[in-house]
């Protein structure tokens, strides 16, 4: 379906969300389709870090934890996810990181029953995977790992637990959340998932889905800064059937009473474990605000929309690109993912000509949609220069070649 | 031994660190004795974080993980932290907090053997402890918890894995780390020692003292900011005999490769589990370098100049105060305790007087002497100001009783 420019700034007339873009620092000439892997600085951030360092830490020092609010960090940036994932405010908390998180979860989880199999999908993000088979070894179970498309069939009676991420990091495809909980709770199984590709990019009704445990991300859509905490998630009646592996004692039920023995908390705050990284934690709880009370349906709606402007336009102008995204806004998640034997190369040539984007091995041109920052003229402006890279052949120039240590 | 206010002066006068003090900001009227629970700002973190929130995330966004060497950030600040405690710059790796180091590093290690016991200390730092024993049911260890006093003799030809604090949290105790260590290593265990009062405190030389494992604190006596991430030392011909338990992708031998299978980083990279969090890293770089190249002799001996000042004046001034802290400087950290029925309303008279040290339960008055930021004087204040709340028993005011989440 062609589209003009004047269609395309039509779009970002009508744009519900055009206002959000202010909330974030975002460089000049440069077109960030990255915030699916960093998402982008909100300005608020800026004064919460100085007054964070300056004052709280500067001049209130240590009683920081208790007079500004530093020992709730974990439970009250949790509980402003909350709604984000549908999920209620006690059955969140930022912790640790992403891998770390899923070790605890992994672990409390299986050791729960005597099944054997720990399942999960190949091609699942890697990091899921290492720490899944880490977690097998430990607890002594197998670790299943099934081709995508047979990974719901092989759920069984032998299944602990299955691990899955909801929206794949590479192709953006999109579990049925509450299709696949279900299927695993009617073997008797638990599911944990990964929403890193999902918080702050897809609307996600935890509760209503059925889901028992997840952990996510908080330096992608939730814009919280490089390596940001993550955050994990446990349904209520769950939460005091777990115990973290990593008995640290901010998950103690009395950190501050020194006692040798453990007893962990009630509720989701035993998976803490140890103290809180703030500054890092307030970048996090800034990033989370930028959200405001946007419901994530309104931003769901924009990015369908960035999404459709953006596979459509690059059919019509890059037709050598091969977009490996689902088409159907039900199966994914809000980036959209190119097929293209030189992606690596087209990548380099593109960050080079100011659109940022990335490049998944071993062929994968992958590019964030982020409404709240995003408008459809960037969409525009970006495939624009795509297709003249393409058409130029100037990705072939040696220096786009070059293989840095991230990509 | 009676001191005079002019001799207290002619120590600040004489001390070669006194220039180090503007290094950091130290608010007004504050007598801050609490830098061994969270050390304060260096003055070069704020221009640092500004940089890195507003330049590397604002304007450079994703690329900074290559430009602005992120990525390269835990081994790097490893690296500067290597000195302080006489290791070698590919031992050490900045990562996770020391609870989480420390179910990594017990982990690993105790799988290399069939030995039943995790040996450690009653009453060390309850997270050891905690973790400890997570770590011991999840690789079907005994914990065996013994008082200080036999944990040497208990040491036999069961012991896997030795657990030691090197200085103690409440009392400074410090252990002799080669003699106990040699002793572990005759017997045919390992040792893991917590380095988290000790690190930037006192003279250590983990290389010439043989040990092979510790991790310790970013945010005390390092100054790395209000739950700073904690680094781990791992000996170099242990390093590629120990796997993490916890395999996430940043210890992964290509981390963006993206395969299916767990490779471990060579060396001490494979410590590595999630993406490292770069606000609460780069201002521990900052702290750590606050400490420029001063060697740690320099600094320990004002740290023994300032103990004896407090522990003298104390012991003269303030008689109901019982030190428990040894007078032997070989045998000790860089705090001084003291023990009182009510040591919690006492700290709080303290603090309402500007003069912040902190309590430990049950009835522990805790002071860390921070050679960098102290001065001598301060010290006399200090005392000066406790004379005058134990003297006048200002301390009985029912507002200093009121306990809060934290102490």
């Amino acid at each position: 379906m062609s589209r003009t420019l004047d269609e395309v700034r039509a779009l970002d007339g009508a744009d519900p969300l055009s206002g959000f873009r202010d909330r974030f620092v975002l460089p000049e000439g440069v077109i960030y389709l990255d915030g699916n892997s960093l998402g982008a600085l909100p300005r608020a951030a800026i004064g919460r870090q100085r007054a964070l360092i300056e004052e709280e830490w500067g001049s209130e020092l240590i009683r920081s934890w208790n007079t500004r609010g530093w020992i709730e960090a974990p439970q009250r940036v949790g509980a402003k996810i909350a709604p984000l994932i549908g999920a209620k405010p006690n059955e969140v908390i930022v912790a640790d990181s992403t891998s770390v998180n899923l070790f605890k979860l992994i672990v409390a989880a299986v050791l729960l029953s005597d099944r054997p199999s720990l399942l999960t999908e190949a091609g699942n993000f890697h990091t899921d995977l290492h720490i899944a088979s880490g977690a097998a070894e430990l607890t002594g179970l197998r670790l299943d790992i099934a081709p995508r498309a047979e990974v719901e069939a092989r759920i069984g009676s032998d299944t602990n637990l299955l691990l899955l991420t909801h929206v794949h990091y590479k192709t953006a495809d999109r579990f049925d959340m509450a299709a696949v909980t279900g299927r695993a709770k009617a073997a008797g199984a638990l599911t944990l998932w990964d929403l890193s590709h999902s918080a702050g990019a897809v609307p996600l009704d935890l509760n209503r889905d059925g889901a028992e445990l997840a952990v996510g991300c908080g330096y992608k859509y939730l814009n919280g800064g490089p390596g940001a905490p993550a955050f994990l998630y446990v349904a209520e009646p769950l939460q005091d059937r777990l115990v973290s592996p990593l008995r640290g004692w901010m998950g103690h039920a009395e950190p501050f009473a020194f006692t040798d023995d453990y007893r962990p908390a009630p509720g989701i705050d035993r998976f803490l474990a140890g103290t809180p990284p703030m500054l890092s934690l307030a970048a996090l709880e800034s990033g989370v605000e930028s959200f405001g009370d946007t419901g994530m349906d309104v931003i769901w709606a924009k990015s369908v929309m960035l999404f459709d402007l953006f596979a459509d336009l690059v059919e019509e102008h890059c037709p050598a690109l091969a977009c490996i995204s689902p088409r159907d806004p039900e199966r994914r998640g809000s980036h959209v993912s190119f097929r293209h034997p030189n992606a690596f190369e087209i990548c380099q040539a593109l960050i080079a000509d100011g659109v940022i984007g990335d490049f998944r091995a071993p062929d994968v041109l992958r590019f964030g949609l982020t409404p709240l920052y995003l408008r459809f003229e960037d969409v525009w402006d970006a495939v624009r220069r795509m297709r003249a890279i393409l058409g130029s052949g100037r990705w072939r120039d040696p220096r786009f070649a070059v293989r840095g240590k991230v990509t």
